[in-house]
C-alpha cells in the first residue's frame, strides 16, 4: 500500500490552469497533486550569439524552488549568489526536453525562455516543469501563429514527463516526497507522444534495479504519460 | 481622470487569500488590483550572529521578481548571481518595517523569514509586500501561539504599506505601472494601525513637491492603509 | 542637552575643501563634523547603454566605506566580493539626488560619475555624500563649460542633504555617531535651493512618530540645508 | 563503418596507470583510446556537516577539463569564477554512482573525494572518470585496510560506466568525440559488477528512440563495463 | 634630464602626516610627492584560523585604489565582485615585507591590518604603502605597549620600500608615473634599516637588465630609503 | 647536507616530454623532479581588446594547481569561485617572463595562452612553468611557422626561470617542497639566454639577506638556467 493510498500505476490529480499570470505569452500553473509549478513562456526576438544570423530559433528554460515551497526552509540561490548544480541539472533537462519536439527552422530566429518556478513542491517538480512547459511553450506559438510570425507550426509534437521509482521492491508510478526520499530506485521518463523516448534518467538510491526494473518503470512511465498526454490537450484544445 | 478610471483616492481590489501554499507556517497570495504577491512566514529556531545567547528574536524578508512577472522578462538574478540594488532596497524596508510592530523580547530566540515573490508586477509590489508580508506573520505568530511556544502576543500593532504619487499635477494614490511609471513624484508610507507613521521615502521624479504636497500624499495614505488594515483584519480574525 | 552640546537646531561645522586631489574633473574633501567623505566627479565621454544614442546625459554614484572609517573595522566590500544593500541604497539615493537638478539634454552624452569615499564616519555620511557631490558636480560642469564641451548651463539649483532625528524626545538636526545610534527616529532630507523637496526618507526606529513629528524634523532639515547651500556657494563662488 | 573503423560492439583501448601521482591515497591515469583523465582519490578525516557524528562516511567527487584538453580551448572555470552546470552535473553523477557500491558505515566517519581531470578529451569523459574513480577509491581503500584504520572492506562490487549511442541508425558501444557530436541519440549507463543497473541516462539528440533502441543500447553496455571490470581487476588485482 | 628635473639619485618630497583619521589605532597619510596614501592601522584580539591558540600574533595589509585616484577613473573593485590580480599581488606584498619586521610572539594573540588606500596616484603606491604602513603600525603597537597590553616591543626595525628603474639607460631614483611607464626595467626594493633586505621584484619591461644593473639599482634603493627611515623617524620619534 | 643529498649547485632532473597532449599547437610535460606541470600552448586568432587593431600579439598565461597537486588536497579554485593571490601573482609572472622574449609586432594579431596544470607539486611549480611555457611557445611559434602564418621568428631568444633559496646559511639551488618550506630566504629569477635578467623576486622569511647574499644566489640561478637552456634546446631541436 502507498502512503497516499494510490494503487501503483495510480497518478495524483493533474491540474493545467492557463493563463495564470498576465504578461507572458504563455502562462500555466500546473499541479501533480500537492506539486505545483508556476511555468511562463517569454517569447524574445533575439537569439543565443552560437545562433544568430542561422535563422534558426531556440528554446531554454530556467528553474528554481521558491525559498518555502519545500518542508524547511531552503536558502535563497539569488542570495547566495549561485545555482545550485541540482538548478543547473534540472533546468538543463526541461530545456532539452522541449528542444526534443521543436522544429528551430520552423521557430525562426527567435528564443522561447520557460521559466518554471516551483511554488509548493511534493515530488515530481522537474517532471511537473516538463509536462507544463510544453502547455506554456504551445500558447505561446499558437500566439505567435495568431499574429502571423510564424507560419508553420514548429511543435511536432506533445512531450511529457513523470517519475517512477521502486518503492519497498514495487515499481510505482508518480512519486510523492514521501516516496520520493525513500525509494529504492528513482527513474525520470520524458516520451514523446506517439511513443518514442526522449529521455530517461533512472538512478539506484541505496538498492540497484535490473533490466527488468527499467523495463517496468518505463512501461508504468508510458501510462502516466497518456494521462499527462490527455490533460496537455484538454487544457490547449491541440 | 486615471488610466484605470479610478478616483484620485480610490484604492484598486484588494485581495488577500490566506493558506495558499501548505508548508509554511504562515502564507498568503495578496493581490491589489493586478499586482500579485506571494508571501510565506518561516519559523527558524535560530537568530541571526550578532542576537545569539540574547534572549530576543528576529524579523526578516527576502523579496524577488519571478522573471516574468513584468512586461518584458528581467534576468533572474539567481542566474546573474547577485541580488540588485533594487531588490536589496526592498527586502531591507520590508524587514525594517514588520520590525516595527514586533517586541522582539516577546518573540523569543527564534527568527520569521518573510519572503515575498511577485507572481505578477503592476506597480506597488514593495507596497503589496509588506501589507501582504503582516498577514504572513501574523499567521505564523498564531501557529506559535497555539502551540504555545509563545505566551504573549509580539505583535503589537497592524502594520500596513501604500503608494502614493503626483500624476499631471494630481495626488493619487495606490499606482498602477502606468501611473508609477509617469508619475511626477512617489512616495511609499508604511503607516501603523493608530496613526503612526513607520516610514515615508518619497521621491521626486522629474518634478519635485514642497512641504503642501507631501502632506497631501501622507493624508491619501491614511485613506489607503485603512483599507488595508481592514483587509488585513479580515483575512486573519485580528 | 545634546552629547555633542549643540543646540537641537545647530549643525556641526562645515567645511568643503576644493581641488583635495589633481586627477578628477571635481574633487572635494568635505567634511560635516568629523565625518569626511572624498567626493570626486570624473566626467567619461560615454553614456550606459540604455541612453546610447539619445543625446542625453548621465549623472550617477559610488559610495563606499574605508575599512577603518569606523570606530571598528569593516571588511573591504572588494575582498568580501560584493557591495552590501546599505551601500548599493545610499549610492543609489545620491545618483538620484543629483540628478533631480541637473539638465540631461543639456549635459549632453557623456557621464559624470560621482565616487564618494568616506574617510572617516561620524553619522551622516550619506547626506555629507550629497551636499559635497553637488561641490564636485559643479565644478567639474564649470570645467567642461571652459572647454567649451557645454554651452547652457545643465545645472538648474543646488541640490543638499542633511539628517535629522527624534532623540529623547526632541527633534534634533544633524545627527552625529552618538545621536544616530539611539535616535527613536531616523529621518533623511534632500532639498533643493529655493524649497522644493527632492526625496525624504525618514524611518521609525523603536518608536514611531506622527505627521506633527515628521512636519518638525522637515523644517529643522530646512534650517540645515540653508547652511549647506552657503558653504556650497562659498566653496564655489557659485 | 564507424569513423574509427570499429566495430559497433568494439570498444577503444583501455589503460590504467596507476600511482600516476604521488601525494594522493590513490591516484590513477585512465584512458579510453585518447581519452585521458587523471583520478586521484584523496582521504579526509572528516565529512559533510550533515553526516557529522552519525558514524558514517562520505563519498564525492569533483570534475574539471583542464582548458587545452579540448580541439579549441575553453575558459578555465576558476578564471570565470564559476562552475558550468556540464561540470556540476557530471561531478554529481560520478559521486552518485561510486556512492552506489560503497557501504558507508564500513568506511568510517571519513570522506574520500576523487578529483577527475581531463588532461585530454576524445568523447566519454564522464565515463572514463566514473570507471577510473573506481581504481583510485580501491587503491584508497586498500591503503585505509593495510594501515589498519578500516576493518571491514566497504567496497561491495566494481562499478564502471560506458556511453553507446545511436549512430546513423546502428547502436555503437564507447563513442570518440566525432560520433558523440554527430550522434541521434547518446545514451550513458553505470553498471555494477554482477549485472545490476545503478544509472542510466539517456538522451535523444535529434532522433529520439524506443524501448527496443534502449534495450540495444543497454546490452552494448553489458559487453562494454565486461571489458571494464576486467582492466579494473587487472590495475588493482582485486 | 629626467621629467621632473630631478637628479638620477634624487627622492620626491617625502611627508607623513601622522593622525589623519580618528579611529583608528594607527593613521597616516604618506605623500611621496603627488603619490598619497592612507594607511591605518587596526588592532583586533583575534588571529587567522592557522594561528589560533598558538600564543603569536600576525600583520596584513589590504590595498586599494580609489577609482579616480588616476588619470582616468578605474572601475570599483567592489562594484566588479572582485580583486584585481595586481591588487592582491601588492597587498600580499605589503604584509610580507611588515612582518618581515616583527616578533609575532611578543605581539601576542592578536592581528593587526594595515588598510592602505590611495587616495592620489602618481607612480610608487606600493613602496609607499610598505613606508607608511610601519609607521601606522609603529603608532598602533606603540599605544598597546602604553596600554600595558604588550610589555617587549615587538618590531624590531624599520622597514621602508622604494621603487628604481632603468629610463633612457640611466638608473634612476623613485619613480614617477611618468618615468614608470616609459621605464625600461622597474624595481622594488624592500630594505632592513641596517641593511639588509626583506624583498626585491626587479621587472625587465621592454629591455632587460644584467647583473650590474641590479646592484646600481639596489645602490640607489639604499640611498633612497636611509630617506625614508629618516622620515619614519621624524614622524613617530623612534 | 641537503636533505635530498644533492650538492648546493646540483639541480634536481629535468625531464621535458614534447607532445604529452594531441590537440594543443604546443604541449609538453616538464619534471623537476617530483615537481611535474603540463603546460599547453594555444594559438587563438584574436587578441584582448586593448591591442585590437594595432598589428601586435599577446602572450599570456594561466596557472592552476590540481586538488591533489600537493601533500594534503587543496580546495579546487572553481568550486571556490576565485582564484587565490597566490594563483594570479604567479601566473602575471608567467605571461611577464614570456613577453619578455617575444616580438609582438612579428607574432602578428593573435594571443597564444600558456596553461600550466601543476600535475605535482614538490617546490619551484612557477619557475619549472616558466622553463616548460617557453619549450610549448616554441613549438606552437614553429607550427605557425610551418603553416606560413608567420613569416619571422617572434621568439628572441630562451628563457628559463629558477629557484634558489638560503638554508641553513647555506645559498642552494633548485629547492624542492621539503627546503622551500624551511628556507630563510627564497628567491626566483627568471633569466635569459645569454645572461640577462627578466625578472628577480627574492624575499627573505624569518632571516633576511644583504647584497652579497643577492649576488650569491644569482650566481646559483645562472647555473641551473644553463641548465634549463640545454634542457630546452634538446627538447625542441632550437
Amino acid at each position: 500500500m502507498r502512503p497516499s493510498g494510490r494503487a501503483p500505476d495510480e497518478m495524483r490529480v493533474i491540474d493545467i490552469q492557463t493563463g495564470f499570470t498576465k504578461h507572458a505569452e504563455g502562462s500555466v500553473l500546473v499541479s501533480f497533486g500537492d506539486t505545483r509549478v508556476l511555468v511562463t513562456a517569454s517569447v524574445e526576438e533575439k537569439v543565443p550569439p552560437f545562433l544568430r544570423g542561422k535563422g534558426e530559433g531556440w528554446v531554454t528554460a530556467e528553474y528554481s524552488m521558491l525559498p518555502r515551497a519545500t518542508h524547511t526552509r531552503g536558502s535563497r540561490e539569488a542570495a547566495k549568489g549561485k545555482q545550485s548544480g541540482r538548478t543547473q541539472e534540472i533546468q538543463r533537462l526541461i530545456g532539452r526536453s522541449l528542444r526534443a519536439v521543436v522544429d528551430m527552422k520552423k521557430l525562426g530566429e527567435r528564443q522561447i525562455v520557460l521559466d518554471c518556478d516551483v511554488i509548493q513542491a511534493d515530488g515530481g517538480t522537474r517532471t511537473a516543469s516538463i509536462s507544463g512547459a510544453w502547455v506554456a511553450l504551445r500558447l505561446a506559438v499558437d500566439k505567435l501563429i495568431a499574429e502571423g510570425k510564424i507560419k508553420d507550426d514548429p511543435i511536432q509534437a506533445r512531450v511529457a514527463a513523470i517519475s517512477c521509482g521502486i518503492c519497498d521492491g514495487t515499481p510505482v508510478l508518480d512519486l510523492d516526497y514521501i516516496e520520493d526520499s525513500s525509494a529504492d530506485a528513482d527513474a525520470n521518463f520524458v516520451l514523446i507522444e506517439g511513443g518514442q523516448i526522449a529521455e530517461v534518467q533512472a538512478t539506484a538510491e541505496g538498492a540497484t534495479y535490473d533490466e527488468e526494473g527499467l523495463l517496468r518503470l518505463l512501461r508504468l512511465a508510458r501510462i502516466g504519460c497518456e494521462r499527462v498526454f490527455a490533460a496537455q490537450g484538454a487544457a490547449t484544445g491541440r
